[in-house]
Order: structure tokens, then C-alpha cells, then sequence
């Protein structure tokens, strides 16, 4: 019984999120908006996330980088929250248009309420009563993405780029909504990334866990907190492109996926640099020390391998990788520590990565990644794992053709036969 | 007593209003954060109140015109308000860079209650806790100008173009501050508009009242409702250079400005239309419906003239004059009402007024002004007059050389001995 009520409830409720270039100029707002009525006119109650208007959030940045070279955060957040609310304004306008009633809400107005991390703020609330009262009385609501209030000072908050994806999440739980639909330029998740890999080919499913190891490993297509957010909550993500009808891809919970592929996809990156650092002392605390210090500096640290050392004079040698724009600041902020390591650095490195929930119970698929990287004479400099990912570091030159040979040995292509096409039950179940 | 405390208090706080061109680029944001924190050295709490930059809110205007003919109004102010963000949040950046904190507040944040009439809201209420709170910490605050919180809806509202400077009045009179001063791109308020006049004087002090009846008759310098505001709540307005350290001009109550110069100012505006409705029915309510139904439509009607009918069946001829913006509205709104009254419009006139306190308790004003116009050939259509101005309604193209012939008669050139020249006591007290 309290099933049924649950259902009842979140079969009305659609968010739906639509990215920068979807709302880019007039032409692609209008459509927005007419593809809100639509959803509307099927009998929805519609929450819309909207993000700044293509290159706004860019402008908005450049116009603080004329004034200063450190912002103030606080004040950052300010000025870039405009951008969201000027998107907002604008397609309840072309709502308010096609004879719909739309109001549009600043993330405050919306009740996202966060902490006070200026320019990375997380959401800690969502308190959704005049979202709700709105759609009580029948309108679409469009919530300006990207940003909060803290709840501290009340002050306008962002939440980091691509935070709109989890204010779009965010907004699906609180109001259990039945999906979280997001629209952007691309049709869905790909196997791996088109513009490499010239067969590569939409997934109508993927789990939550494949999403986090995608998005972590460099599709960009959903944010990393998004997904996590979604799963945490069990929000279904539906991937949909602007332009078109088309199926896209539904992101849901495992047990939900039906099938298990050995490989879902390959994703690469090739933002990243390597830092060594040669002769660590072969005593505790010395690594630790370290990865504290480049955390509290905000660098995040993906691979990490050590050495270890021939004799305890020697000392290890211990490799790890981070962002590329965040290369600086590492090295500062270890040489810093004065711990009397060397340090030397490649940024000409780049990552390949396979995903796939189905690795968990097939052995061999590792073996597999090593031999075709192999055949083509690429050599792996790193390797880190989990259950359901297996990343290479390689140089980042020969990035794409590591990518194609991973998509096609694990079959990946658009005319290889795969077990899981969509059955009814995974169909977006919900507007077009 | 009280008078003392009243004085220690409104020593303190000083309002500074930039207008859009004061912040219109880099240059001119830090410009005004120079002068913001000059003053804050100087000893004083600040408040400074920021136009959106240069073009920026006809930029936003024109995004709702590509999506809408009709932007809704709610929405309108959702995306008018966040110009006067963006130049709040710049210009707390190029503050904090100078060592002094500063923060922004938009016009909700700021305390800044207003009516629900979206586009031209009125301030009912200004809730400064935030403000006092953050002044009480040393900060410099930033208050977006042009715009509040509805007091119903919590929805943004915005008060009608010029809307700043009654922000700013409004905020120096919740504070007690000693001076709202107005920064813009001209030096101040001048006896007739320099491009007419080469030798238009500065004037270092005006009236209220006389800046009232100059904002009515066409002088740009300050908005009607600010100065109006001002003078209920007696708050000096220092108008001021945002470019040098010009004395500029204060705008003060009649008793502070010690002499009565019989003209003050010539003032003119181009941008009027002219409606003369034949066949009037001589019966009572008639010319009441007419302007009552104006009223209702938006429409400021300003001189108005009726000839009495020669016979009660004839009916009499009704005219005034319109903001020509406005001249299709009113048509409409006449016509509507199907009284049966003929409609003749003109939109090639204008009106030249004279403003000055002094003209109270000197009687032959009026007859020099008619023989002046008289003397260069201009023929007068409709005068309206007030104890302290004259204006007269004449053919558009005949406004400059009427400018330039009152201003000369009555004396008002910069070589002209005048008796009011500033004293040590209108000298202005405040910044630098």
C-alpha cells in the first residue's frame, strides 16, 4: 500500500535539466520551453534546471578576471550566479508565451540550501515547500542551476561546474520526482567517445556504478556528484539530446540494468599530469604527510604507485596523478613540506580506462586490456583498478588509439551483438 | 539633545550612488572603488548603491525581446535585476583587492521592500538589519540598485528605469546618513543643459523644490521619485562627477539654501506629444472619465488646456500633453472609452520651462518669459505654471533657441554675477 502511494506520487512529478549550449540563444530557449509544455500537456507536474546560457558563466569570469586576479569567492559567487537566473527569466518567458504558467526561482528562492564553501558549496537541504505551492497551482517551475544559500549567512553559493546536474538530482529526490531527465548537445552515453572511436555506440542502460567509474575516468557527459547524489537517493537519470527524440540513456540502479556486460565502455581522459617523487624516506608518516597536504590544497590525487626501495637508504619512489591545471599547485604544495624529496613531473600523460559491471565476476578481462595495449606498443605506466574499472596511464599521444583498441576488442561497436538492447521496462518511461 | 545625537549619528554613514556609466568598464569599477575607499579611510561607514553596467540592462532588454512580445513582468524583473549583481559583486572585488572588505547584497538581501507592481514597484519598507550588521563589522556594503523583494510573494521586483537613485535615498534615509551622494558622468545640476548652452553655469546648490519641478520639466540628472523621497524625509543629495573631484552640486531643502535667486534653472524636454479632443459634450464627467481611464493605462498626462465652448451644443476642445512613448496608448484608451470626442495629435512639440524658488514673491516673471519667446518669434501653444516654475508648450524645433533666449534674459550665464555662490555652509561636508 505505501508503495502504491509512493507511486502515485512520482509518476507526476518530471525534472527536467537542460545545459549551456540547449539554452545558448533564442531558437534553443524557445525549444526548451516547448519541449517543458510538451511534457506539461502529458499531464506532468515539470521542474526545470536550467544552466547559463552557452559561453555566460565564461564572460562572467573574464569579467572578474579584469577586475581581479584572486576574487574574492564570495563575491564570485555572486556574479556568476546571474547567469542561471538570466536562463530562467527568459524560458518562463517563452512559457508564459505558449500559454503555460511558468515562474522562474533563484536557487535561494528554491530552497537549495547549502554549506558555505564559496565557488564548491555542497547541498545539505533542500527545502522544496515553494517549489511545491507552485506546482500545487499548476506551474512549471524553472529553478536557476549551479547555486545555493548558505545556510550560515544566506548568501548566494555555487556549487562548482556542472553543479546544475545535481541541482537537477537534488530537486528530484526532495520532490520525488520519477526521473531526473538531462538535456545537453549529445544523445545519450556512449560506448566511448564518437569523436574517436567512429562506431561507437549509444547505451540505452547503464548502472549507477558504471556512470561513477565513467564519469570518473572521463566522460563528460553527467558530473561525478550528480551521479553519486542520484544513486545515493536511487534517482533514475535519463540522458536525452535538445535537438532531437531520440531514446537516450537511462542511468538507474544496478538491479535494474537486467543484464551484465563484461565491457560497457572506454573512456579516456588526457587532462592529466604524472608527479614522481624520488628517494621518500622508508619511514611512516612521510607519504601520509603528503596526501594530506595536496588534499588540504584541494588537488585531487587519482593514480597512486610506490616503489618499493631496493635498500632502506635508497629511499621509494612514489608516482601518483592529478589534473593537469593542478600541477602547480601540487608541486608547491609538497615542496612546501620541505620533506627533501625529489620531485619530477610529466604532463604529457594521459588515461584509458574500461568500464564495465560484468568485470566483477569474469577474470581475465585485465589480461585482456594489457595484451591489446601491447599489440599496438603502448606501454602502461600506471594501472589502477576496482571492481568494475581497470585504468591505464599511458602518454597521452597515444591516447586514441588505445581507445580504439579497447572498444573493439571488447566488441563494443555499433554493429557488435549485445545482449542487453532495451526491453519495454527500460524505455524512457516518461515525456516525448 | 536629541538634535546631537541625531548629528554624532549621521556623521557616520555616507551613501554613494554610481550610475551606469561610473562602472560602465574595468576601469571605471575601480575607479568608484577608489573613491569607496577613500571615503572608508576617511572615517566613514559606506554604502555604495551600483547601476547595472553601461549598456548592460538594454542588453537584457533586448534577450526578452528575441524570446517575447510580451515579456511577463515577473520574469522581466527576474532578469533586469541581475545587471546591478553583476556590477555589486565586481566592484566588492576591486575593493577587497584595495585591503578593505566589502560585500555585496542584492536589493532582497539589503532589506529592500517593495510593492508587487513588477517593472515599477514602489519602496514600502527598508529592513536594514543586514546592512547595520555588516557596517558594524568595518565592511564597505554594495546594494544592487533598481530593485527589492516583494512583500506578498518574496518574488524580485524592479522600480522603473532610474530606480537606483531612490535606492539610494531610501537607504541613506534608513540610515540616518548624512548624504546620499550621486555619482554620474555629468558635474552636476547646471542652469540650462550645456549643449544648448555654452555658457550653462554649474549651479553649487538647489532646492527640493526646484529640483523637483527640473526633474519634471525635463533635467536628467536625478529621478523624480528619488528627489521626491529625499525631500520627505529630508535627506541631502550631493550630485557629483564620478570622473573628478568637482564640488558638484547639492540638492538641499528651501531653508538651507539662503538665497532666493528669482531663476534658478532653464529646463526643456523634446520628447512630448500633443492631444487636442474636439467636441468635448459640455457635461459633467466627461473630461473625469478621459483622465481617469489615462490614469489607468499608465499614461502621465502633464499640461492640460480646455477652451470653453462659445454654445452648449458646440462642446469645447480639450488638449494636453503626453510623453510621446506614450502617445499611441492614450489614443487607444480615448477611443476605447466611445465618448465621440474627435482626436487630433501633434508629435512635433516640446516645452521650455524656467524654474526658481524666487518667483514665489516676484510677480512679472511670467510676462518676461511670454515677451522673451515673443521677441524671438515663438509662439506659445499651452503655458502651465507652479508658484515656482513657468512652462510654456512650443513647436519642437523652436526648443533650443528658447532655451538659449531665457537663459540669457533672465541672467543665468556663468559671467553672470549671482548672489548665491556657494557659502563655507554649502560646501559639501562629506568625502575627500
Amino acid at each position: 500500500m505505501a508503495e502504491a502511494v509512493t507511486e502515485a506520487r512520482s509518476s507526476q512529478i518530471v525534472v527536467m535539466k537542460f545545459g549551456g549550449t540547449s539554452v545558448a540563444g533564442p531558437d534553443e530557449i524557445k525549444r526548451a520551453a516547448r519541449r517543458i509544455v510538451a511534457a506539461r500537456e502529458a499531464g506532468k507536474s515539470v521542474v526545470a534546471v536550467l544552466s547559463a546560457r552557452g559561453k555566460t558563466t565564461d564572460e562572467l569570469v573574464e569579467m572578474a578576471r579584469e577586475i581581479s586576479e584572486r576574487p574574492d569567492p564570495r563575491e564570485m559567487d555572486m556574479l556568476l550566479s546571474t547567469g542561471e537566473r538570466i536562463s530562467c527569466a527568459l524560458c518562463a518567458m517563452a512559457i508564459n508565451d505558449l500559454g503555460h504558467r511558468a515562474i522562474s526561482l533563484t536557487g535561494s528562492q528554491a530552497g537549495i540550501v547549502t554549506d558555505s564553501s564559496h565557488t564548491k558549496a555542497r547541498i545539505i537541504d533542500v527545502k522544496a515547500d515553494r517549489i511545491k505551492a507552485a506546482l500545487g497551482e499548476g506551474s512549471v517551475v524553472l529553478v536557476a542551476g549551479f547555486q545555493g544559500v548558505s545556510t550560515d549567512s544566506r548568501d548566494v553559493t555555487t556549487l562548482g561546474r556542472g553543479g546544475s546536474d545535481t541541482t537537477a538530482v537534488a530537486l528530484a529526490a526532495a520532490l520525488g520526482a520519477e526521473v531526473c531527465e538531462v538535456y545537453t548537445d549529445v544523445a545519450g552515453v556512449f560506448s566511448a567517445d564518437p569523436r574517436i572511436v567512429s562506431d561507437a555506440r549509444k547505451l540505452p542502460v547503464v548502472s549507477f556504478e558504471e556512470m561513477l567509474e565513467m564519469a570518473a575516468s572521463g566522460a563528460k557527459v553527467l558530473q561525478l556528484r550528480a551521479v553519486e547524489y542520484a544513486r545515493n537517493h536511487g534517482i533514475p537519470i535519463h540522458c536525452r539530446s535538445s535537438a532531437d527524440d531520440g531514446v537516450g540513456t537511462l542511468v538507474v540502479s544496478e538491479d535494474e540494468t537486467m543484464e551484465r556486460p563484461l565491457v560497457t565502455a572506454v573512456t579516456h581522459s588526457t587532462d592529466e599530469a604524472r608527479v614522481t617523487l624520488t628517494g621518500v624516506p622508508d619511514e611512516p608518516g612521510v607519504a601520509g604527510r603528503i596526501f594530506t597536504a595536496l588534499a588540504g590544497a584541494n588537488v585531487n590525487v587519482d593514480v597512486i604507485i610506490q616503489n618499493e626501495p631496493v635498500s632502506h637508504s635508497e629511499g621509494a619512489d612514489l608516482s601518483f596523478t592529478v589534473e593537469r591545471d593542478d600541477l602547480a599547485v601540487a608541486k608547491d604544495t609538497i615542496e612546501a613540506l620541505d620533506t627533501g624529496v625529489g620531485i619530477e613531473q610529466n604532463d604529457k600523460i594521459g588515461k584509458v580506462s574500461i568500464v564495465g559491471a560484468g568485470m566483477r565476476s569474469h577474470p581475465g578481462v585485465a589480461a585482456k586490456v594489457f595484451s591489446t595495449l601491447g599489440d599496438h606498443k603502448i606501454n602502461i605506466e600506471m594501472i589502477s583498478t576496482s571492481p568494475i574499472k581497470i585504468s591505464c596511464v599511458i602518454a597521452a599521444d597515444s591516447v586514441p588509439v588505445a581507445v580504439e583498441a579497447l572498444h573493439k576488442a571488447f566488441g563494443l561497436g555499433a554493429d557488435a551483438v549485445r545482449e542487453e538492447e532495451p526491453t519495454g521496462e527500460h524505455r524512457p518511461r516518461v515525456t516525448n
